[in-house]
């Protein structure tokens, strides 16, 4: 049975889609009926080679031309140059205004391919395609694109909401364990802010998660992009409640830059990050130490690091400050007080800041 | 008095004030207050010296820190590499996400700096102050923001709502004839789209307009401004009504485009368009032929041309079928049936396009 999430946003509504890819032609997809026939189709050298076939005979079916694009897979992708290059081949296969970009891969090509889908003709349609646990659990869903610059990541940027996206468990039997563990970060990041009973099932069952069993990895799938996409509706431009899902990225945003976005995954530095946000709600007064102990477990126990000992407060703290999410109005932290329960606190104090780094930073 | 347009976008909703520049900080602009301090105004090196320290001086008395950013002046700023530069100062000034970008010039400046304003850290505010005609009679508001690339005007862009647009007749005293004739295309365009006493006031008072007056020119340009929010309230998206405001444009594009962007002026090539547009009506039978001639008289004494006799059908044919306007479904041309009077046409007959495109190109 096909998992549908409906991402409710006035005009710019639309749906999540979590079954098996060979199914997928069963499942009612008007939304790929409504507009021109014109697709380009943009994944990179890791996942094109397994499931672009997979993915872009079924777009055949459903009626589209697709023609493909493969980027270079990794972070250094998501670049004005690799941008310029999906630019020129957009112009190329001249799309038009009623056309679609389908990103087919991880958070690099959702970001970088959303974008150009972004901007190029100011907006047209996007169909997303995650086939990593980070893509799928967080950056598909949500509009949030863009590309680094500057040595800033997401520098440049936009919100520009999916028109559909399609996702399969079977994408996850082909990911390296450390990009699965990456991607379970977000998970329980997703579990502490809005979900106890996803939390529990990440608790109790380690083994079928990891054995990549479909049937608990789409109830783990669609349960992260619910918590997702209640909290996008309420805040689509993260002007308010959005800033819950920065949960453990404060920190984790200033450990992966310190770190030259080279020895620290996303997912590392998020894991790292939540553990200094728990230690923060602890000697704020929020949460009990047992809390803080019972998700340390958890990341553990799913092969995510709690502590890092390349990096001290002295390499953390600038990045901090110049986070761009720091607002002119003072340090703004997510915090918990236990599992399904957070909220944002403003004008935290840097000394507790500094001390709860202290407890990751060892 | 100031003129006041309200532009209703829901959460996206802001003001347009047109009032002399002396007379701005008597004017409440809460607007200025709501966010942070810290502002990096745009402007380019015709406009920088006449009016950045008049503007620079309002913004600061209201309280924001100012710094300024001067590009050359022209089309071929409208680049990825002077848009790369803007990024690169808004960096340099740690422009946070609550900070201001302000346009001060015509609709070059406005177009790059509000794209730069759309996507640094994903939108920050953007402050547009139209020192042009045609930036105050369209492209200031709107939210259309964009660069050139690959050989495409506005091929890279996005809908980025202004916070506030404020305006004054006074910055059209310092504009070049040829500049202000290239304004008032737009103008008149606005006037046959939806508003015949604007219309007969351009009919009646060439004089005072070309004179410069204050009075004339406030009310010239708030009905402009009124006609083209109307319709932008309706489709901010460009997805139906909005194709109005293309009156004139499909041909005038092409023109633009088969002359390389220098010898015809953007305003120059919209009034040869508007003719071919009526002539285009009045061979469907929509239009008469008194009322073509009508506005034909009003672009020549606004001196304006109606006839192009460097360009045939043959160089520009090839621009009209690759305008990026052109959906999958067909040629769509905006047609009239008279003053205040158009419609969206599709599947228009390519040989009556030719015949239309034969009577002004000589």
């Amino acid at each position: 049975m096909p998992r549908e999430i409906d991402v409710s946003l006035g005009e710019r509504s639309y749906r999540v889609v979590v079954s098996d890819l060979d199914r997928w032609q069963e499942i009612d997809l008007p939304e790929l009926s409504e507009r021109g026939r014109s697709a380009v189709l943009v994944t990179d050298d890791n996942v094109g080679p397994l499931w672009t076939e997979p993915a872009r005979g079924f777009l055949e079916r459903a009626g589209l031309n697709v023609s493909e694009i493969r980027i270079k897979a990794g972070e250094a992708s998501k670049s004005l140059e690799t941008l310029k290059s999906l630019y020129d081949r957009l112009i190329k296969e001249e799309l038009k205004r009623d056309s679609w970009v389908v990103a087919l891969g991880g958070g690099v090509v959702g970001d970088l391919s959303g974008f150009a889908a972004a901007t190029y003709l100011r907006g047209v349609a996007l169909l997303q395609i995650p086939t990593s646990l980070l893509a799928m659990a967080d950056s598909s869903v949500g509009g949030k694109v863009g590309i680094d610059y500057g040595g800033g990541k997401n520098l440049v940027g936009a919100f520009h909401q999916p028109r559909l996206v399609l996702t399969s468990p079977g994408f996850l039997t082909t990911l390296p364990n450390t990009e699965f563990a990456n991607g379970l970060a977000e998970v329980i990041k997703a579990a502490i802010i809005a979900d106890p009973a996803l939390f529990e099932l990440i608790e109790t069952k380690p083994t079928p998660i990891w054995n990549r069993e479909a049937m608990v990895l789409e109830e783990l799938i669609a349960r992260s992009i619910s918590v997702k996409a209640r909290i996008v509706e309420e805040d689509e431009l993260e002007v308010g409640r959005r800033q819950l899902l920065n949960l453990g990225h404060t920190l984790g945003h200033a450990l992966e830059a310190a770190s030259g976005f080279s020895t620290l995954r996303h997912g590392e530095a998020v894991a790292i990050g939540l553990t200094a946000a728990c230690q923060l709600s602890v000697l704020l007064g929020l949460l009990p130490a047992g809390e803080r102990d019972r998700i340390e477990r958890v990341l553990e126990r799913h092969n995510l690091p709690t502590r890092c000992s390349d990096l001290s407060w002295e390499d953390v703290e600038p990045w901090i400050r110049l986070d761009k999410k720091g607002r002119e109005e003072g340090w703004t932290y997510v915090l918990t007080g236990g599992i399904g329960n957070v909220s944002v606190h403003r004008q935290v104090p840097e000394a507790s800041v500094r001390e709860a780094a202290a407890y990751v930073l060892v």
